[in-house]
């Protein structure tokens, strides 16, 4: 039996392209004591793991080649040598881009049958706590508040504005495209959307927070940055998450002018989190997003490639702004 | 009698220049009903006086010419229409550049003759309650930690450094040359200081900054602020006071870069804020302060000027970095 994986090839340079990964295959790992083997249902795929194959200035740490692609997966024990874990159970752990994967029973996460596996890399992983605790804690919503989200259909923001509605605010959506503006409104509650390719972005952005805004949870940094600050209301909070403008380039751009001139002026609380932090809540986060699902408020969506050798493509895509909703590859079922 | 006044006589393009400004004279003013006519004895310059020089970026509003130029003043009362003060009482006013201005009562602020009446324009004016709010409300000190100050030896710059030694922290100071870094050692208790005009600033900043820096108080914004978000520790604060390196031209400089990646990488909170949002606080931070002065604990300077025709060169002055402490021009004994 063998290992099907999908190694980095060699760095992106300038965007990211299918040609930058290599799939091979290798023997079965052996699990060793207290470790269990893992067979990968499916991965996820989110923007921020672009920042990995950049260089030192992320969390992920510095970029190698020739290594299984990062990623997080649901994945069937085949073989535990552990205690804490028997064949057939359901876990999350860190995959990568592969069939099978070692893992010590400690560093996995044992997750329950009873909902469908791409909620537990999408709602219940982490883009759902990304956009619950970076939309809860750092921004502390209050009802008729007006919350603005850039990659407002990506896997973290179309979380982010269903729970701003559920907080009783306004949510605003910036998006790709104006079939993605639709998309927006028409499913998943944003009261308004807008494109930021249209010439008139920033025209529309004015006109789609008539009440300026309260709230910026940016995923892109960049230019919608650069236009979100103008539309800040005084003492408003801008929650930094995600800067996927700048992932997909060897040489990121500055940073927006205003800062920090209309920090000041408007009195604005900028600051950026990592869902890491707030690890020792998890569990009570799990079960608010778990009952929003169940109650039907909350509607996560999940959007699927099929087959490992589709990653690359689905990376890609993704970076392009392709995606609603979780991207999700589905290797086994 | 005439008034002596200094007016805007054009808006700068590019630097200020002494050439913007024009003395001229006009007849006393009259106080009305309720008003009071006041003799300026010193007016303070701020730096942050120059955004209101180039244009709606500012809280101050848009620039104009032929006004007289804006500023506090500490004036003494001559007639008083007012119940509420009389002859010779001290007041704290918008006297802007002239010798005499007339007010309503409910429009100054008395204050005593107790104290060099230059501390009313410096540490207990609006440049103590800024570094006084900015640095306790927003850093939130904790003995210990590491305070990097910008316009070190500036009108507030000076004051934080003292203030943040007060609360038991490592106060590091950045200020234009080395005689001025000598300068923050020797006389304002700073434990450390770095020219942001030597080649070697980055390097020396990271010196200067053994345990990165906890809590940094921006009067600048620009370059500095750019380099001092790579010194940034996880969890910290940079406190958006004033962005003098971007007063004195009509083409301000973008964003520095790291934001907003850094910002979430390190979990920085960044934010802005005006002192007048804490005039409810004002008598006890004022109590706090007049408490340190007595005490020997804060040392203010002030940095002045003799004669109203001085103003415009005392501005320029500033701009280029040329204070030690809060900038007065001294307009009558």
């Amino acid at each position: 039996m063998e290992n099907r994986q999908i190694l980095i090839d060699s760095l992106p340079e300038g965007k990211l392209e299918e040609s930058n990964y290599r799939l091979t295959a290798a023997p079965l790992p052996e699990p060793g004591p207290g470790e269990i083997l893992c067979r990968t249902l499916a991965v996820t795929i989110g923007a921020g793991t672009r920042a990995g194959l950049q260089g030192s200035a992320s969390y992920a740490g510095a970029p190698k080649t020739g290594i299984v692609m990062n990623g997080n997966g649901v994945a069937r024990v085949i073989t535990s040598n552990s205690d804490e874990l028997e064949e057939g159970n359901l876990v999350v752990c860190p995959s990568g881009w592969q069939d099978y994967s070692v893992h010590k029973a400690s560093q996995v996460m044992q997750v329950g049958d009873d909902i469908d596996i791409g909620h537990h890399l999408g709602a219940l992983g982490t883009n759902g706590l990304t956009a619950y605790f970076g939309l809860l804690k750092l921004g502390e919503p209050q009802p008729g508040q007006t919350v603005l989200v850039s990659a407002a259909a990506g896997s973290v923001g179309h979380l982010v504005g269903q729970m701003a509605k559920i907080k009783g605010c306004r949510a605003v959506g910036v998006t790709s495209s104006p079939e993605k503006c639709q998309l927006l409104q028409a499913r998943l509650g944003y009261d308004a959307a807008v494109s930021y390719r249209s010439e008139d972005f920033r025209t529309d952005l004015k006109e789609a927070c008539p009440d300026g805004v309260d709230i910026y949870f940016d995923n892109t940094g960049g230019d919608i940055l650069g236009a979100a600050l103008f539309r800040m209301n005084e003492h408003s909070r801008i929650v930094c998450c995600g800067v996927v403008s700048q992932y997909d380039t060897s040489n990121p751009a500055g940073g927006p002018r205003g800062i920090p001139g209309l920090l000041i002026n408007k009195r604005i609380q900028m600051a950026g989190f990592l869902v890491f932090d707030y690890i020792d809540q998890y569990d009570a986060a799990r079960s608010e997003i778990r009952a929003w699902i169940q109650s039907g408020e909350l509607n996560p969506l999940n959007d699927e490639y099929e087959g490992l050798e589709s990653a690359p493509a689905a990376f890609v895509d993704l970076l392009a702004g392709g995606n609603v909703g979780t991207r999700i590859v589905r290797v086994a079922d």
